[in-house]
């Protein structure tokens, strides 16, 4: 048996802002008859997770890519492989069956030729739902928050960003996130229980802007963009401030818009900025997943989510994420099960 | 009984480098009469700590000065505290008796009148000097260092630097300095017992520079100048590096000489760029004095120190900071006991 597999590919390495054109959808046939004994795997692609970080993936250099398996770069022409939920169609590896329902690196397209068993896949759990480690991982483990302490969040209403703040807000911090519309700000206050929150785009001075919502300081700042947000939060700090580096979305599509933080503040403050992954966090893996769960449960945390639908929309849901155009977890829907 | 002090006092704020015109040299009578119910004490001094963050004091404005007491500011015409040593010559404090040798914050001139009992002074212990704190805490608690690690020292031959490479390679690291001159190379490499050293000014690329010296990697980097060496530094770090940020001496002297290092090399190598200050570390004092003194026992660290004479000589000690004209740590004796 066979089946018509269409998938995403990028034409030639993206430098820069992301462009509908860096893009191609592509067709091929895929046999679904697998050896035995080979250990593949196809799945059909439900739900695909759409992530900023992919763009280092793309782009003929950047550190990223020397650091771990998953920021592997992604050549032209080929898969490109993404988190996401997928149903097994056709198994060579005794573990998993026909239908199964699985989440671990699938592709950018209707179903996943899975090889060799170097996949990283496993079945899903209806509760265990892998999203949200980063910005768990990141707030506890990086941050070490104290009840009571002032929490600055830029991207508020991103994937990360949204989630950070309603935990800091769920542990006793004071939370306040930046956005880039009306409607997201909106959206922190009102919705997720943000203390504050405030449009970046209509504050021509960051610095005097942070001031303003942190008139005592900021202890603790949750990174999702670079460049002069981190400047800004840098000056606001606090003596033993924390910066997690969760992302910089700013170098992403520019490298030259780098921050350069005031470092007489970094020594004379004692500020510490520590870059960090999801996939150091694993050992609170079972602490994010029960207080996780226990808040989603009670209704005190949501999960906000924005999905597209079909393979076709990859590339523009992909795009939008440096455009402000996504208010949560981006994903694509793929297919229903 | 009256004294003639001679003492060293800054005209007006030090905005950039600072120079000879900057400072100027004032004689006052001081009367050794105290009410002994006073608690001020009068102090000659003997040593006087010359130390590159007194320029940040001298400012019209710097962060700094809102940190810690003292950092703060350093008002034109009044005496510069800075640590040292000291002989009483009068007290109106118990605790302290004429012809104790004390250390602590004293002055910039040959007698110091500490007032009020707000004073931070010490009795001396010849086996508890104080310096080299920074050096310890920064690389012990901050750096967190392992054996076999490869550490990076910049300003190597200064004051902290040579005893961060010093205690580095007794603890087993793998260190090398750098220094803007042969004389100063030859000292790290030959004396202080540095696995390699270079003079920066002989490398036009300091990115490949480091890339030559850490052909693996650096592990940890302890900044005393900032800017391009942290620059360079971060780009040539490996995963979970750890950047102790003790001084940024480009930015003292220049404030638009930031750093501005990769943030994605942040992320995805995990780097924790952190400042301190010898200050948060007294909890390993006692560590510090014990593995210090054994040290200098058996001779295994050297002691660099740079001592210039009499009163007059604070100003060219200090802007000599900023120049690379000191070899250790820079002093000024001011008088023999």
């Amino acid at each position: 048996m066979e089946v018509t597999n269409r998938y995403i590919t990028i034409k030639t390495q993206v430098d820069g802002e992301p462009k509908e054109s860096d893009f191609e959808l592509k067709t091929s046939a895929l046999s679904l008859s697998l050896d035995p004994s080979s250990n593949d795997i196809i799945v059909k692609n439900l739900y695909v997770s759409i992530d900023p970080y992919q763009l280092n993936r793309m782009k003929s250099q950047s550190s990223s890519q020397k650091a771990i398996g998953f920021a592997a770069a992604i050549t032209p022409g080929e898969d490109i492989d993404a988190y996401g939920v997928a149903k097994v169609v056709a198994s060579g590896n005794p573990e998993f069956e026909k239908d199964d329902l699985v989440v671990g690196l699938i592709t950018w397209g209707e179903y996943s030729l899975l090889k060799g068993g170097k996949y990283m896949l496993r079945k899903f759990d209806p509760m265990g739902f892998p999203l949200g480690l980063t910005a768990y991982g990141g707030f506890f483990e990086v941050c070490k928050p104290k009840k009571g302490e002032k929490v600055f969040v830029s991207a508020a209403s991103g994937s990360v960003g949204n989630l950070v703040g309603q935990y800091a807000k769920l542990f006793g911090c004071y939370v306040v996130g930046c956005a880039g519309s009306k409607e997201k700000v909106a959206l922190l206050k009102e919705k997720l229980g943000f203390d504050d929150a405030f449009n970046y785009k209509e504050e021509p001075d960051l610095k005097a802007a942070l001031q303003r919502y942190f008139p005592d300081g900021i202890d603790i700042y949750f990174d999702n963009v670079g460049f002069e947000m981190l400047e800004a939060a840098v000056v606001n700090m606090n003596t033993f401030g924390r910066v997690a580096v969760c992302g910089v979305i700013s170098e992403y599509i520019d490298a030259t818009k780098r921050a350069a933080p005031n470092m007489l503040d970094v020594v004379y403050k004692r500020i510490k900025i520590q870059g960090f992954l999801a996939a150091d966090q694993m050992n609170v893996f079972p602490d994010f997943l029960s207080t996780t769960t226990d808040h989603l449960r009670t209704g005190k945390l949501h999960a906000v989510e924005d999905i597209s639908d079909g393979v076709e929309s990859f590339p523009s849901a992909f795009i939008g994420l440096f455009r402000g155009h996504n208010t949560g977890k981006k994903m694509v829907k793929v297919a229903d099960e």
